[in-house]
């Protein structure tokens, strides 16, 4: 079997108006759906970051992967190796098409992806509601269905809709938003409205180390792991040996050349696997095991995304038995949306894991039209947080630390 | 597909008087051949230790996977640790039955086993002259075709009929049996005869920390690396410091429990994996990822193996980019003796990947059953060096550190 096309769709759809310490969502959210083609009718699916300078790198790849067999991740990979301009992102441009490679080997021979990893075990794979402060609308536009989460009790409400709707067992909230107290507040709120639900809070480092220990302090026994409270390797180190809590990251262990010098610094108990960044799912299968021989857990991180990644995880997840942390994900933001006719369902707070071929979705080919459609006219072409928010807040300034 | 009978078949071959420093190989060297049959003439093979409870623990886990999909790799393992006994070690169990199943999955798609590991890196897997210190012949039995190597001189002369006849481009000797600075010597000699092969000895752990040190000083410039010169990680990472070589391991990193503190003390600079023991082909490519992650190098660790093993080795080897050493290999010792058809030829020091189905050999069920028939009359059921040198030397004393 070849690869007879390798296609690369640009894609949009609506996004709240969700808080971050970098500032805020745009309306659009923007992903990269990539599909190699074996023929006979027989697609893999890959799914990837939408920004202009991703999507044209995803893009000078996939031009060279005619012609490869999908079984062959290694020549996959120097292909894409080679496409690579300056700046490039080597991992995160190989990714897609890893998933999609995996997803093409298993349809191939009608067997989920799981069965690629290792095989499955587990039958379903844990999410939790990921609790963003948010504003009720984008400005000048209606109110979402989700309303506005500004303070404690916002964010509580929040999080009731999303266990109501999801059956979430695990609770995160996405902070360095307001000052610290403030987001103190609400982790101790949700503790009395959720008395056994584990809670995470991750301010994406807009915490300062002192700022970092002195919350740690005060939300002792409150948090299942506290996700990268401060910038870097040498400062999460120093958090982490005063913390009651594991400190988790998706922003300090990125890739493998950061795993030496944040285990041996003790700086993380748990690390955010990512198959986009990390360069596929059996990247994140080989990084859960090193972790492992450290004694270091593994969750799952996410940005936006649609139900490619979402299956692309939960393959992960199946095949992977050091993931012992409920993964995040975006999904209930996208209130439905997505390029896959079937998405996979969160139930009681978990995916149950597909047997059929594959991923276990399909390219729902109108929809991806339609969302085509709405990246070409979206005007949207790479995501800028901070950008947003200043045609609201012109005075605001991304600070990592802020406080 | 499912598993229709596991078969478990010890073997034995005939073993040179090869000398180490817990003694000298018996007569006799035992395997056990693993087959996974996926019935319509599909059967994944693998190969272990010999030794009686090796054997049986392997025959009550073979018991059990009749029936599961040899694509799930997870049940098989459930499966295996459900079987074992005290004393058994899971990952030894697992991995014949590992590769057997990798082997019944490519052949049953009709690729390499390599693909099933990420791909094909080189196309060739280089392999070294592994020189044994060794008397004429067993007691009471005629010379073998290598003769004596109890000198530098012996030595030189069995890397030469070696190198003449596999074209092996590097040289490791196995030392620990003669007092160091004969060892010394010998490698001197070496060098002198191939000027610009790579040169390794490997003690076994007969030397203390003084002595490993003062060892590596005279062999500075001499030695690619220097194999478990002594034991322990602390013992390790004591010569680590002194040492100008890398510290090659199979004795202190042999489970992943043993790579956070070899690692973490700089213990070792290569470690030679092995899926006979880390648990198959899958977890030794991890091991490589993780190996990589830490800038240490990878080789392979090889016992008295057949040509099931030899193909595994090559497969891994294959799909590995990290294995950027020479392999071991006692292929050379076993005289052409061998349970599959074709055994995988080294010819200038490497074998060719094969791009056949499965492992890339096939069963030889008459040299099987000729190999099971020596099992069963040769009268050894468990390796023990010690035991036959002192039949010899009846003052022999396996001891780590001797000098
Ligand atoms: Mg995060
Ligand atoms: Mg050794």
């Amino acid at each position: 079997m070849k690869v007879v096309e390798a296609r690369v769709t640009p894609v949009a759809f609506p996004d709240p108006p969700l808080l971050n310490s970098a500032g805020v969502h745009e309306p659009w959210a923007l992903r990269t759906i990539v599909e190699l083609d074996g023929g006979d009718g027989l697609v893999g699916l890959g799914e990837t970051y939408g920004d202009a300078a991703h999507l044209a790198a995803v893009r000078r790849a996939a031009e060279r992967l005619v012609g490869l067999d999908p079984f062959d991740l290694s020549a996959i990979g120097t292909a894409t190796r080679r496409s690579l301009g300056a700046g490039d992102h080597a991992l995160k441009v190989f990714a897609p098409f890893e998933v999609a490679a995996l997803d093409l080997q298993a349809r191939s021979i009608g067997r989920p992806v799981y069965q690629l990893l290792g095989g499955r075990v587990r039958d379903r794979v844990a999410f939790s509601a990921y609790l963003f402060y948010k504003w009720a609308q984008h400005p000048g536009r209606p109110a979402d269905e989700w309303g506005a989460a500004l303070d404690p009790a916002g964010v509580v409400e929040q999080a009731r809709a999303l266990v109501q709707q999801f059956g979430f067992g695990s609770i995160k909230l996405k902070g360095g938003v307001f000052p610290p107290v403030e987001e103190i507040d609400a982790i101790r709120e949700l503790r009395r409205a959720f008395p056994s639900h584990p809670l995470r809070i991750d301010p994406n480092c807009a915490w300062t180390v002192q700022t970092a220990k002195q919350v740690a302090a005060e939300t002792t026994g409150l948090l299942e792991y506290l996700e990268d409270p401060t910038p870097g390797i040498d400062g999460m180190a120093e958090v982490a040996s005063a913390a009651p809590m594991p400190l988790a990251t998706n922003m300090c262990v990125v890739s493998p050349a950061d795993l030496r010098p944040a285990f041996e610094r003790g700086a993380v108990g748990v690390v955010l696997a990512d198959h986009h960044y990390w360069g596929g799912l059996r990247a994140c299968a080989e990084l859960a095991r090193t972790c492992a021989a450290w004694g270091v857990g593994v969750s799952m991180h996410s940005n936006s995304h649609l139900g490619i990644s979402l299956a692309a995880m939960v393959q992960l997840g199946a095949a992977t038995p050091e993931l012992t942390y409920a993964a995040d994900t975006h999904t209930p933001w996208q209130g439905g949306v997505d390029v896959v006719t079937a998405p996979l369902p969160i139930v009681d707070g978990a995916v149950a894991v597909p047997d059929a071929p594959g991923l276990g979705v399909e390219l729902d080919r109108d929809a991806l039209a339609r969302l085509h459609e709405q990246y070409r006219r979206c005007g949207v072409r790479s995501r800028d947080d901070t950008a947003y928010m200043r045609t609201v807040r012109p005075d605001f300034v991304k600070r990592r630390p802020r406080w």
